[in-house]
């Protein structure tokens, strides 16, 4: 089978899981939470749970609630980041505190926080060994823990006049990458894999993470607003230390770098400014560099994943076939 | 030994175990996170999971992952209230998001969250069984969805013009007394204790909470503002649907309860209009009214801590002071 049409059967399922799961009272409190699990997504975390499982010897069924588990945590970090970042679209539909509220946003993440470990706990049910269990619970802490701190310092970075690569590479290793590598290692775990087979799962995972981002940060500047799903430009607008505005800013002179940062964080800035800083970060360099950056971490992702020994070469197959796809050039 | 010097005992062992599990980086997050457990309290929770265990036939230390874990899930639970009441003050210091801002107060949150598991799992390393920590890990969980339907109800009540006295109980029973309740099914699950006594403990908790949140509501009318920590008159600042305001809108006059609703959720009302509305609550009877509902809970717990058989007697005695505790008219 094909990743795609795979990754299509495991969406299902785990959304089948996650309604099941996750319900029950106030109504308007559980609306507000599934609200982006309704609008869609890639479930591109689920479907990793899922192959790492079966090429650490584990079945599908054994990773569902594994599987759900890291999606509905994902969903928590996006409903605050929303809230933080004070973003009003989301996959196409306005954001969670834009329809119920800033409060109501804040419990939503919260309660959705708690449904991670709920649907994991339930792996229990599918005969998952219960020591098992409580090392893929701590595997979602392990998870939950370092994208907290990716969001903090990407919420810090502004504050740092010097910020260089390194500290961009830390960050979205916490705050983006990390979550698919706990999903290799949370299917590896139920499964009962080696250490060894895990830690390389985990560590493609990481790689290829991080060029996904810096992918998705290019994207931000040169996408097409219609497939992003949210307005251009906004993390500009919001002031984001991407790996285009970091290279930027250190490689222009003061003036265009005044031009840059005039519009940095500034929400009121205009469309023209706007445009013209972005023209100023491409005719940097920027994007070539974050491209070659980008593809470095890919080879990463990829020399490891073609070392991995599996018990199950078609999920194999599948996991290298998602590995391409995260860090495929989109643009 | 007595309660009170016990709980000095365990409040440190607890603090201790807290700074060892919670650290990290970046500093300004984790000294948000750790802003309220470094400002003290009164480590009730702790103490129910510490007792419990021993009550159930387990040891203290045992139970001390789960006695921090609570701690700390209480603590995570206090930083998103505070951003959601938008209190300014707590524990006599600023709130955390007065202090760090309501982004990182919200990130902090999260991070507390995460880390109440990482406490729990450590049980792991004092000898508990696997499955006794799965099964601790889902009352953990258990306890945080629970929370979080209450916050959003206590939220929703003033949005409903009839909420009534069970309502009110509902309410109070997710959003306070669930997490004494489940801090003693933690404590009982961690020994290994059998169903019935924990279910025991459970509900003797789930009483004595509901009839110490009552008390909380009316401290929050007559208490002295030193010992609240808080400036008083804030529940009707914020419009909170304490027990007082909901019996007090069903029992005066049309013209008084505009008086009431009209200082009700209203931030810029001034000391006079807030003492008028105090003083029409007081005289319509509704602390007398609370009170008695605040003893027939009281009861509750009392009769069925009374019936409960303890592996250890000195640990019952103390569970049942911390109950007469949680419970005594001290206004």
């Amino acid at each position: 089978m094909d990743l795609t049409s795979y990754a299509s059967i495991i969406g299902k399922k785990v959304e089948q899981f996650i309604y099941t799961v996750v319900s029950g009272h106030p109504k308007k409190l559980y609306e507000a939470s599934l609200h982006y699990i309704k609008a869609g997504g890639k479930r591109l975390r689920p479907v990793i749970v899922v192959l790492s499982s079966k090429i650490g010897g584990g079945s599908e069924e054994i990773a569902i609630p594994g599987a759900a588990a890291v999606e509905v945590l994902h969903t928590f970090t996006l409903v605050h980041d929303d809230i933080i970042d004070k973003d009003e679209l989301r996959r196409g539909v306005p954001t969670v505190h834009k329809l119920w509220g800033v409060e109501m946003g804040i419990i939503a993440g919260d309660l959705l926080f708690a449904y991670a470990y709920k649907c994991l706990v339930k792996a229990m049910d599918y005969g998952v060994p219960s020591d098992r269990v409580a090392k893929s619970l701590d595997a979602l802490t392990e998870a939950a823990i370092t994208v907290a701190e990716g969001q903090a310092l990407d919420m810090l970075l502004p504050e740092m006049p010097n910020a260089s690569v390194e500290d961009y590479i830390d960050m979205v290793s916490k705050k983006t990458a990390a979550l698919f590598a706990y999903s290799a290692k949370i299917g590896g775990l139920l499964a009962g894999a080696d250490n060894a087979l895990i830690s390389n799962l985990f560590n493609a995972m990481m790689n290829a993470g991080i060029a996904f981002q810096i992918r998705d940060d290019i994207l931000g500047l040169i996408g097409d607003e219609k497939v992003l799903g949210k307005p251009v430009y906004s993390d500009l607008r919001e002031g984001k230390r991407t790996i285009l505005v970091i290279y930027a800013l250190k490689n222009v002179d003061e003036n265009k770098k005044k031009r840059i940062l005039s519009v940095l964080g500034n929400r009121d800035a205009d469309v023209n400014s706007l445009r013209e800083a972005a023209q100023i970060i491409k005719e940097s360099g920027a994007i070539e560099y974050a491209d070659s950056l980008s593809e470095f971490y890919a080879n990463k992702a990829i020399e490891i994943v073609e070392n991995v020994k599996a018990a199950d070469t078609e999920a194999l197959n599948m996991f290298k076939e998602l590995v391409m796809f995260m860090i495929r050039r989109n643009y």
